[in-house]
Protein backbone atom coordinates (compact mmCIF):
# COMPACT_ATOMS: atom_id res chain seq x y z
CA UNK A 1 0.00 0.00 0.00
CA UNK A 2 1.21 3.55 -0.63
CA UNK A 3 2.22 5.33 1.79
CA UNK A 4 -0.02 8.86 2.98
CA UNK A 5 1.26 11.88 1.43
CA UNK A 6 1.80 14.66 4.27
CA UNK A 7 1.88 18.16 3.44
CA UNK A 8 3.68 20.30 5.97
CA UNK A 9 3.05 24.18 6.28
CA UNK A 10 3.15 26.83 8.92
CA UNK A 11 3.37 30.65 9.63
CA UNK A 12 6.23 31.21 11.55
CA UNK A 13 8.63 30.17 8.91
CA UNK A 14 10.90 26.81 7.56
CA UNK A 15 13.48 27.20 10.36
CA UNK A 16 11.19 27.11 13.38
CA UNK A 17 11.52 24.58 15.99
CA UNK A 18 7.69 24.33 16.09
CA UNK A 19 7.51 23.20 12.09
CA UNK A 20 10.77 21.02 12.76
CA UNK A 21 8.69 19.01 14.92
CA UNK A 22 5.52 18.60 13.51
CA UNK A 23 8.10 17.09 10.19
CA UNK A 24 9.71 14.94 12.61
CA UNK A 25 6.67 13.74 13.83
CA UNK A 26 4.67 12.93 10.70
CA UNK A 27 7.84 11.50 8.92
CA UNK A 28 6.73 8.37 11.21
CA UNK A 29 2.92 8.61 9.54
CA UNK A 30 3.76 8.64 5.65
CA UNK A 31 5.96 10.65 2.92
CA UNK A 32 6.41 14.52 3.78
CA UNK A 33 6.64 16.94 1.84
CA UNK A 34 7.43 20.74 3.06
CA UNK A 35 6.00 24.05 1.52
CA UNK A 36 6.89 26.48 4.29
CA UNK A 37 7.49 30.46 4.09
CA UNK A 38 11.27 31.75 4.38
CA UNK A 39 10.33 34.03 6.49
CA UNK A 40 7.94 34.68 10.05
CA UNK A 41 4.04 35.03 8.05
CA UNK A 42 2.23 35.25 11.64
CA UNK A 43 -0.64 37.24 11.62
CA UNK A 44 -1.19 37.10 7.63
CA UNK A 45 -4.56 35.23 7.72
CA UNK A 46 -5.94 34.49 4.04
CA UNK A 47 -3.22 36.71 2.86
CA UNK A 48 -2.60 35.44 -0.93
CA UNK A 49 0.50 37.32 -2.89
CA UNK A 50 -0.82 38.94 -6.44
CA UNK A 51 0.39 42.20 -6.18
CA UNK A 52 4.02 40.85 -6.86
CA UNK A 53 5.74 37.47 -7.50
CA UNK A 54 6.94 34.49 -5.33
CA UNK A 55 9.46 32.80 -5.31
CA UNK A 56 9.89 28.77 -3.97
CA UNK A 57 12.93 26.49 -3.73
CA UNK A 58 14.37 23.23 -2.98
CA UNK A 59 15.82 23.18 0.54
CA UNK A 60 17.75 20.66 2.55
CA UNK A 61 17.89 21.75 6.64
CA UNK A 62 18.34 18.57 8.45
CA UNK A 63 18.63 14.54 7.59
CA UNK A 64 15.21 13.63 7.59
CA UNK A 65 14.08 12.05 4.77
CA UNK A 66 11.37 14.36 3.49
CA UNK A 67 10.99 17.00 0.35
CA UNK A 68 11.07 20.68 1.66
CA UNK A 69 10.83 23.94 -0.26
CA UNK A 70 11.08 27.27 1.39
CA UNK A 71 8.78 30.15 -0.55
CA UNK A 72 8.54 34.13 -0.43
CA UNK A 73 4.62 33.86 -0.14
CA UNK A 74 2.55 33.23 2.55
CA UNK A 75 1.39 30.51 4.18
CA UNK A 76 -1.72 30.45 1.82
CA UNK A 77 0.45 30.77 -1.11
CA UNK A 78 2.53 27.81 0.39
CA UNK A 79 -0.46 25.60 0.11
CA UNK A 80 -1.70 26.99 -3.36
CA UNK A 81 1.73 26.00 -4.87
CA UNK A 82 2.18 22.75 -2.93
CA UNK A 83 -1.42 21.51 -4.73
CA UNK A 84 -0.92 23.11 -8.34
CA UNK A 85 3.12 23.06 -8.78
CA UNK A 86 4.72 20.64 -6.13
CA UNK A 87 2.90 18.08 -5.24
CA UNK A 88 2.68 14.30 -7.70
CA UNK A 89 -0.73 13.61 -6.12
CA UNK A 90 -3.03 15.16 -3.79
CA UNK A 91 -1.68 14.94 0.01
CA UNK A 92 -4.00 12.89 2.05
CA UNK A 93 -3.39 15.39 4.83
CA UNK A 94 -2.42 18.81 5.33
CA UNK A 95 -0.98 19.95 8.64
CA UNK A 96 -0.06 22.86 9.80
CA UNK A 97 2.44 24.53 12.65
CA UNK A 98 3.11 23.92 15.79
CA UNK A 99 2.60 27.43 15.78
CA UNK A 100 4.20 29.02 18.69
CA UNK A 101 1.98 31.03 20.74
CA UNK A 102 -2.28 30.78 20.58
CA UNK A 103 -4.69 30.19 17.50
CA UNK A 104 -7.86 29.52 19.82
CA UNK A 105 -10.78 31.60 19.64
CA UNK A 106 -10.93 34.80 17.25
CA UNK A 107 -7.04 34.34 16.61
CA UNK A 108 -8.23 31.76 14.04
CA UNK A 109 -8.91 34.93 11.24
CA UNK A 110 -6.09 36.45 11.79
CA UNK A 111 -3.72 33.41 12.09
CA UNK A 112 -1.19 32.06 9.26
CA UNK A 113 -1.47 28.51 10.25
CA UNK A 114 -5.36 27.99 10.74
CA UNK A 115 -5.76 30.20 7.08
CA UNK A 116 -3.27 27.81 5.41
CA UNK A 117 -4.77 25.04 6.86
CA UNK A 118 -8.26 26.62 5.65
CA UNK A 119 -6.32 26.42 2.34
CA UNK A 120 -6.16 22.87 2.67
CA UNK A 121 -9.77 22.09 3.46
CA UNK A 122 -10.77 24.42 0.52
CA UNK A 123 -9.03 21.90 -1.76
CA UNK A 124 -10.27 18.90 -0.64
CA UNK A 125 -7.32 17.64 2.20
CA UNK A 126 -8.16 16.77 5.33
CA UNK A 127 -5.71 19.69 7.20
CA UNK A 128 -5.47 20.17 10.67
CA UNK A 129 -3.54 23.18 12.30
CA UNK A 130 -1.78 22.59 15.57
CA UNK A 131 -0.63 25.36 17.88
CA UNK A 132 1.42 25.43 21.55
CA UNK A 133 0.46 28.11 23.73
CA UNK A 134 3.87 29.09 24.33
CA UNK A 135 5.38 32.16 21.96
CA UNK A 136 9.21 31.02 23.02
CA UNK A 137 11.89 30.28 20.92
CA UNK A 138 12.56 27.36 22.99
CA UNK A 139 9.14 25.71 23.53
CA UNK A 140 8.72 23.13 24.88
CA UNK A 141 6.82 20.26 21.90
CA UNK A 142 7.23 16.86 24.17
CA UNK A 143 4.46 16.73 25.60
CA UNK A 144 2.23 17.45 22.59
CA UNK A 145 3.80 14.72 20.38
CA UNK A 146 1.57 12.06 22.09
CA UNK A 147 -1.50 13.77 21.37
CA UNK A 148 -0.64 15.20 17.51
CA UNK A 149 -0.05 11.53 17.01
CA UNK A 150 -2.88 10.65 18.22
CA UNK A 151 -5.41 13.40 16.28
CA UNK A 152 -2.89 12.50 12.85
CA UNK A 153 -3.96 9.27 13.46
CA UNK A 154 -7.43 9.94 14.00
CA UNK A 155 -7.75 11.92 10.72
CA UNK A 156 -5.82 9.76 8.73
CA UNK A 157 -8.08 6.77 9.51
CA UNK A 158 -11.23 8.31 9.46
CA UNK A 159 -11.00 11.43 6.92
CA UNK A 160 -13.17 14.82 8.02
CA UNK A 161 -16.25 16.24 7.04
CA UNK A 162 -16.42 18.31 3.44
CA UNK A 163 -15.06 21.79 4.05
CA UNK A 164 -14.04 21.42 7.49
CA UNK A 165 -11.01 21.33 8.85
CA UNK A 166 -9.43 21.38 12.78
CA UNK A 167 -7.84 24.07 14.90
CA UNK A 168 -5.88 22.05 17.65
CA UNK A 169 -4.70 24.32 20.48
CA UNK A 170 -2.07 22.63 23.26
CA UNK A 171 -1.56 23.86 26.63
CA UNK A 172 1.87 25.27 27.57
CA UNK A 173 3.93 22.88 29.28
CA UNK A 174 3.93 23.55 33.10
CA UNK A 175 6.15 21.60 36.00
CA UNK A 176 3.31 19.53 37.53
CA UNK A 177 0.46 19.64 35.71
CA UNK A 178 -0.24 17.00 33.25
CA UNK A 179 -2.53 17.75 29.87
CA UNK A 180 -6.13 16.71 30.93
CA UNK A 181 -7.47 15.26 27.39
CA UNK A 182 -8.91 16.63 24.60
CA UNK A 183 -12.09 18.50 24.64
CA UNK A 184 -13.96 19.01 21.15
CA UNK A 185 -15.27 23.04 21.30
CA UNK A 186 -16.73 25.89 19.68
CA UNK A 187 -14.56 29.05 19.27
CA UNK A 188 -14.84 31.54 22.51
CA UNK A 189 -16.39 34.87 22.10
CA UNK A 190 -13.35 36.79 22.39
CA UNK A 191 -11.35 39.80 20.92
CA UNK A 192 -8.08 41.85 21.16
CA UNK A 193 -8.05 45.14 23.10
CA UNK A 194 -5.68 46.89 21.11
CA UNK A 195 -3.20 49.73 22.13
CA UNK A 196 -1.00 50.73 19.34
CA UNK A 197 2.77 51.74 20.74
CA UNK A 198 3.18 55.49 19.50
CA UNK A 199 6.53 56.23 18.53
CA UNK A 200 8.88 59.14 16.81
CA UNK A 201 11.67 57.82 14.25
CA UNK A 202 14.94 59.41 14.36
CA UNK A 203 13.38 62.14 11.92
CA UNK A 204 10.26 63.00 14.48
CA UNK A 205 8.14 61.11 12.19
CA UNK A 206 4.87 59.28 14.25
CA UNK A 207 5.08 55.35 13.58
CA UNK A 208 3.10 53.00 15.47
CA UNK A 209 3.77 49.10 16.50
CA UNK A 210 0.41 46.86 16.81
CA UNK A 211 0.26 45.56 19.90
CA UNK A 212 -2.72 45.06 22.63
CA UNK A 213 -4.49 42.61 25.17
CA UNK A 214 -6.88 39.43 24.11
CA UNK A 215 -10.31 39.85 26.57
CA UNK A 216 -12.47 36.78 26.92
CA UNK A 217 -16.09 37.84 27.10
CA UNK A 218 -17.49 34.18 26.60
CA UNK A 219 -17.28 31.99 30.07
CA UNK A 220 -19.03 28.74 28.35
CA UNK A 221 -17.92 25.02 29.13
CA UNK A 222 -18.23 24.12 25.81
CA UNK A 223 -15.42 26.85 24.39
CA UNK A 224 -11.81 26.65 23.43
CA UNK A 225 -10.73 29.06 26.02
CA UNK A 226 -11.97 27.11 28.76
CA UNK A 227 -10.75 24.02 27.56
CA UNK A 228 -7.01 25.61 27.41
CA UNK A 229 -7.65 27.06 30.87
CA UNK A 230 -8.40 24.01 32.48
CA UNK A 231 -5.21 22.25 30.89
CA UNK A 232 -7.33 20.52 28.28
CA UNK A 233 -6.33 20.48 24.50
CA UNK A 234 -8.96 22.44 22.35
CA UNK A 235 -10.29 21.38 19.09
CA UNK A 236 -12.66 23.17 17.19
CA UNK A 237 -13.69 22.02 13.47
CA UNK A 238 -13.55 25.44 11.84
CA UNK A 239 -15.47 25.85 8.12
CA UNK A 240 -14.60 28.47 5.65
CA UNK A 241 -18.54 29.68 5.05
CA UNK A 242 -18.74 32.35 6.48
CA UNK A 243 -22.23 32.98 5.87
CA UNK A 244 -24.14 33.76 8.97
CA UNK A 245 -26.82 31.60 8.52
CA UNK A 246 -29.45 32.11 11.22
CA UNK A 247 -28.94 36.37 10.44
CA UNK A 248 -30.60 35.72 6.41
CA UNK A 249 -34.24 36.13 7.35
CA UNK A 250 -33.51 39.05 9.76
CA UNK A 251 -31.07 41.07 7.47
CA UNK A 252 -34.53 39.87 4.66
CA UNK A 253 -36.15 42.41 7.28
CA UNK A 254 -34.17 45.06 7.44
CA UNK A 255 -32.91 46.02 3.86
CA UNK B 1 -29.00 65.30 17.02
CA UNK B 2 -25.53 64.36 16.31
CA UNK B 3 -24.89 63.29 13.02
CA UNK B 4 -23.65 59.50 12.62
CA UNK B 5 -19.70 59.10 12.71
CA UNK B 6 -18.67 56.82 9.13
CA UNK B 7 -15.51 55.11 8.46
CA UNK B 8 -14.46 54.50 5.28
CA UNK B 9 -11.66 52.35 4.54
CA UNK B 10 -10.91 49.70 1.41
CA UNK B 11 -8.68 47.68 -0.12
CA UNK B 12 -7.48 49.16 -2.99
CA UNK B 13 -5.69 51.96 -1.88
CA UNK B 14 -7.02 55.58 -1.08
CA UNK B 15 -6.69 56.83 -4.52
CA UNK B 16 -8.78 54.28 -6.08
CA UNK B 17 -12.39 55.25 -7.79
CA UNK B 18 -14.54 52.91 -5.83
CA UNK B 19 -13.66 54.72 -2.34
CA UNK B 20 -13.82 58.45 -3.38
CA UNK B 21 -16.89 57.55 -4.75
CA UNK B 22 -17.90 55.53 -1.31
CA UNK B 23 -16.97 58.64 0.20
CA UNK B 24 -18.76 61.22 -1.57
CA UNK B 25 -21.99 58.94 -1.19
CA UNK B 26 -21.23 58.61 3.04
CA UNK B 27 -20.67 62.74 3.39
CA UNK B 28 -24.45 62.76 2.81
CA UNK B 29 -25.47 60.61 5.51
CA UNK B 30 -22.70 61.77 8.17
CA UNK B 31 -19.83 62.83 9.29
CA UNK B 32 -17.12 60.67 7.40
CA UNK B 33 -13.43 60.10 8.46
CA UNK B 34 -11.49 58.24 5.94
CA UNK B 35 -8.62 55.58 7.37
CA UNK B 36 -7.45 53.85 3.69
CA UNK B 37 -4.06 51.95 2.96
CA UNK B 38 -1.36 54.26 1.01
CA UNK B 39 -1.36 51.33 -1.49
CA UNK B 40 -3.41 48.70 -2.78
CA UNK B 41 -3.78 45.76 0.00
CA UNK B 42 -5.95 43.30 -2.37
CA UNK B 43 -5.96 39.92 -1.45
CA UNK B 44 -4.85 40.41 1.98
CA UNK B 45 -7.24 38.96 3.83
CA UNK B 46 -7.69 39.39 7.81
CA UNK B 47 -4.04 40.02 7.80
CA UNK B 48 -2.31 42.27 10.16
CA UNK B 49 0.94 44.35 10.53
CA UNK B 50 3.26 42.54 13.82
CA UNK B 51 6.21 42.21 12.35
CA UNK B 52 6.93 45.50 11.11
CA UNK B 53 5.94 49.19 12.02
CA UNK B 54 2.72 51.22 10.76
CA UNK B 55 2.76 54.37 9.01
CA UNK B 56 -0.55 56.79 9.47
CA UNK B 57 -0.69 60.37 8.07
CA UNK B 58 -3.55 62.85 7.28
CA UNK B 59 -4.00 63.57 4.22
CA UNK B 60 -6.17 65.85 2.00
CA UNK B 61 -7.05 64.25 -1.25
CA UNK B 62 -10.01 66.22 -2.79
CA UNK B 63 -12.53 69.03 -1.43
CA UNK B 64 -14.80 67.09 0.51
CA UNK B 65 -15.64 67.66 4.05
CA UNK B 66 -14.40 63.99 5.15
CA UNK B 67 -11.49 63.82 6.95
CA UNK B 68 -9.28 61.53 5.88
CA UNK B 69 -5.62 59.44 7.20
CA UNK B 70 -3.34 56.98 4.87
CA UNK B 71 -1.79 53.81 6.37
CA UNK B 72 0.78 51.90 5.47
CA UNK B 73 -0.51 48.68 6.25
CA UNK B 74 -3.16 46.40 5.83
CA UNK B 75 -7.18 47.44 5.61
CA UNK B 76 -7.42 45.42 9.02
CA UNK B 77 -4.84 47.98 10.26
CA UNK B 78 -6.89 50.87 9.43
CA UNK B 79 -9.93 49.69 11.16
CA UNK B 80 -8.34 48.80 14.04
CA UNK B 81 -5.79 52.30 13.91
CA UNK B 82 -8.97 54.36 13.39
CA UNK B 83 -10.73 52.80 16.66
CA UNK B 84 -7.93 53.00 18.89
CA UNK B 85 -6.03 56.26 17.67
CA UNK B 86 -7.76 57.88 15.22
CA UNK B 87 -11.87 58.48 16.14
CA UNK B 88 -12.66 60.17 18.88
CA UNK B 89 -15.92 58.12 19.00
CA UNK B 90 -17.11 54.80 18.04
CA UNK B 91 -18.68 54.95 14.98
CA UNK B 92 -22.17 54.29 14.10
CA UNK B 93 -21.13 52.83 10.76
CA UNK B 94 -18.27 51.27 9.01
CA UNK B 95 -17.98 50.81 4.98
CA UNK B 96 -15.56 49.58 2.81
CA UNK B 97 -14.74 49.22 -0.34
CA UNK B 98 -16.26 50.26 -3.15
CA UNK B 99 -14.05 47.65 -4.18
CA UNK B 100 -12.82 47.24 -7.74
CA UNK B 101 -13.81 43.51 -8.49
CA UNK B 102 -15.71 40.46 -7.25
CA UNK B 103 -15.81 39.42 -2.98
CA UNK B 104 -18.79 36.75 -3.75
CA UNK B 105 -18.30 33.38 -2.61
CA UNK B 106 -15.31 32.24 -1.46
CA UNK B 107 -13.56 35.25 -2.58
CA UNK B 108 -14.65 36.76 0.98
CA UNK B 109 -12.06 34.85 3.00
CA UNK B 110 -9.24 36.54 0.79
CA UNK B 111 -10.80 39.83 1.09
CA UNK B 112 -9.41 43.36 2.29
CA UNK B 113 -12.53 44.84 1.58
CA UNK B 114 -14.48 42.07 3.25
CA UNK B 115 -12.01 41.43 5.83
CA UNK B 116 -12.29 45.60 7.17
CA UNK B 117 -15.90 44.70 7.63
CA UNK B 118 -15.37 41.55 9.12
CA UNK B 119 -13.03 43.46 11.50
CA UNK B 120 -15.36 46.76 12.20
CA UNK B 121 -18.19 44.14 13.33
CA UNK B 122 -15.69 42.48 15.40
CA UNK B 123 -15.36 45.92 17.17
CA UNK B 124 -19.45 46.01 17.29
CA UNK B 125 -19.66 48.55 14.71
CA UNK B 126 -22.66 47.78 12.04
CA UNK B 127 -20.29 47.07 9.08
CA UNK B 128 -20.50 46.84 5.04
CA UNK B 129 -18.58 46.03 2.49
CA UNK B 130 -19.56 47.13 -1.06
CA UNK B 131 -17.97 45.48 -4.35
CA UNK B 132 -18.85 45.98 -8.42
CA UNK B 133 -17.88 42.92 -10.18
CA UNK B 134 -15.66 45.57 -12.63
CA UNK B 135 -11.75 45.39 -12.01
CA UNK B 136 -11.84 48.71 -14.27
CA UNK B 137 -10.04 51.75 -13.17
CA UNK B 138 -12.73 53.15 -15.22
CA UNK B 139 -15.44 51.53 -13.62
CA UNK B 140 -19.15 52.61 -13.68
CA UNK B 141 -20.68 53.19 -10.33
CA UNK B 142 -23.50 55.41 -11.37
CA UNK B 143 -26.13 52.76 -11.11
CA UNK B 144 -25.04 51.42 -8.13
CA UNK B 145 -25.29 54.65 -6.05
CA UNK B 146 -29.18 54.52 -5.22
CA UNK B 147 -28.33 50.92 -3.81
CA UNK B 148 -25.86 51.49 -2.01
CA UNK B 149 -27.75 54.79 -0.73
CA UNK B 150 -30.41 52.19 0.14
CA UNK B 151 -28.51 49.69 2.25
CA UNK B 152 -26.34 52.05 3.67
CA UNK B 153 -29.52 54.46 5.08
CA UNK B 154 -31.35 50.55 6.12
CA UNK B 155 -28.20 49.72 8.63
CA UNK B 156 -28.16 53.51 10.31
CA UNK B 157 -31.55 52.63 10.76
CA UNK B 158 -32.40 48.97 11.97
CA UNK B 159 -28.35 48.15 12.46
CA UNK B 160 -27.45 45.00 12.19
CA UNK B 161 -27.49 41.49 14.53
CA UNK B 162 -24.44 40.81 16.64
CA UNK B 163 -20.93 39.88 14.72
CA UNK B 164 -22.74 40.02 11.76
CA UNK B 165 -21.31 42.03 9.11
CA UNK B 166 -23.06 42.44 5.14
CA UNK B 167 -21.18 41.32 2.06
CA UNK B 168 -22.73 43.40 -0.94
CA UNK B 169 -21.97 42.94 -4.38
CA UNK B 170 -23.12 44.61 -7.63
CA UNK B 171 -23.43 43.59 -11.10
CA UNK B 172 -21.07 45.19 -13.60
CA UNK B 173 -23.08 47.75 -15.34
CA UNK B 174 -23.79 46.83 -18.75
CA UNK B 175 -25.77 48.89 -21.50
CA UNK B 176 -29.66 47.73 -21.77
CA UNK B 177 -29.45 45.33 -18.51
CA UNK B 178 -31.09 46.95 -15.61
CA UNK B 179 -30.11 45.66 -12.01
CA UNK B 180 -33.19 43.75 -10.77
CA UNK B 181 -33.30 44.09 -7.22
CA UNK B 182 -31.64 42.78 -4.25
CA UNK B 183 -31.77 39.14 -2.77
CA UNK B 184 -30.50 38.24 0.76
CA UNK B 185 -28.21 35.09 -0.18
CA UNK B 186 -25.87 32.49 1.45
CA UNK B 187 -22.12 32.23 0.22
CA UNK B 188 -22.15 29.82 -3.24
CA UNK B 189 -19.87 26.57 -2.82
CA UNK B 190 -17.29 27.78 -5.06
CA UNK B 191 -13.32 27.87 -5.12
CA UNK B 192 -10.76 29.27 -7.49
CA UNK B 193 -8.55 26.51 -9.87
CA UNK B 194 -5.23 27.93 -9.84
CA UNK B 195 -2.40 28.21 -12.13
CA UNK B 196 0.71 29.37 -11.84
CA UNK B 197 2.33 31.37 -14.46
CA UNK B 198 5.77 29.88 -14.17
CA UNK B 199 8.35 32.36 -15.72
CA UNK B 200 12.61 33.07 -15.77
CA UNK B 201 14.26 36.16 -14.13
CA UNK B 202 17.22 37.69 -16.45
CA UNK B 203 19.82 35.34 -14.00
CA UNK B 204 17.75 32.44 -15.05
CA UNK B 205 16.03 31.21 -11.90
CA UNK B 206 12.42 30.88 -11.76
CA UNK B 207 10.00 33.03 -9.90
CA UNK B 208 5.87 32.56 -10.02
CA UNK B 209 2.51 34.75 -10.56
CA UNK B 210 -0.28 33.46 -8.57
CA UNK B 211 -3.21 33.20 -11.70
CA UNK B 212 -6.69 31.25 -11.83
CA UNK B 213 -9.86 30.48 -13.01
CA UNK B 214 -12.62 30.43 -10.67
CA UNK B 215 -15.01 28.14 -10.66
CA UNK B 216 -18.62 27.87 -9.45
CA UNK B 217 -19.81 24.06 -8.09
CA UNK B 218 -23.20 25.48 -6.43
CA UNK B 219 -26.27 25.97 -8.76
CA UNK B 220 -28.33 26.86 -5.55
CA UNK B 221 -30.63 29.90 -6.22
CA UNK B 222 -30.04 31.16 -3.12
CA UNK B 223 -26.77 31.91 -3.50
CA UNK B 224 -24.90 35.09 -4.37
CA UNK B 225 -23.62 33.65 -7.37
CA UNK B 226 -26.58 32.85 -8.69
CA UNK B 227 -28.51 36.56 -7.94
CA UNK B 228 -25.33 38.30 -9.49
CA UNK B 229 -25.67 35.97 -12.44
CA UNK B 230 -29.06 37.04 -12.57
CA UNK B 231 -28.46 40.60 -12.58
CA UNK B 232 -29.02 40.95 -8.87
CA UNK B 233 -27.07 42.75 -6.38
CA UNK B 234 -25.97 39.50 -3.82
CA UNK B 235 -26.35 40.25 0.17
CA UNK B 236 -24.09 37.61 2.19
CA UNK B 237 -24.65 38.58 5.72
CA UNK B 238 -21.18 37.57 7.43
CA UNK B 239 -20.25 36.04 10.91
CA UNK B 240 -16.84 35.73 12.37
CA UNK B 241 -17.57 33.10 14.27
CA UNK B 242 -16.00 30.08 12.05
CA UNK B 243 -16.78 27.31 13.83
CA UNK B 244 -18.51 24.33 12.25
CA UNK B 245 -20.75 23.89 14.82
CA UNK B 246 -23.05 20.99 12.97
CA UNK B 247 -19.31 19.34 12.77
CA UNK B 248 -19.01 19.47 16.12
CA UNK B 249 -20.51 16.19 17.15
CA UNK B 250 -18.81 14.48 14.06
CA UNK B 251 -15.73 15.37 15.69
CA UNK B 252 -16.27 14.04 18.94
CA UNK B 253 -16.70 10.55 17.55
CA UNK B 254 -13.62 10.86 14.80
CA UNK B 255 -11.27 11.88 18.03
Amino acid sequence: MQKPLILVVNDDGINAPGIRKLISIMNKFGEVVVVAPDSPQSGKGHAITIESTIRCDSVKIDDGPQIEYSCSGTPVDCVKLAMNKLLERKPDLCVSGINHGSNSSINVIYSGTMSAAVEGSLEGIPSIGFSLLDYSHKADFSESESFIKKITKSVLVNGLPDGVCLNVNIPKSEKGKKIQGIKICRQANANWEEEFDERKDPKGRTYYWLTGKFVNFDKGEDTDEWALKNHYISIVPVQFDVTAHNAISKIKNII
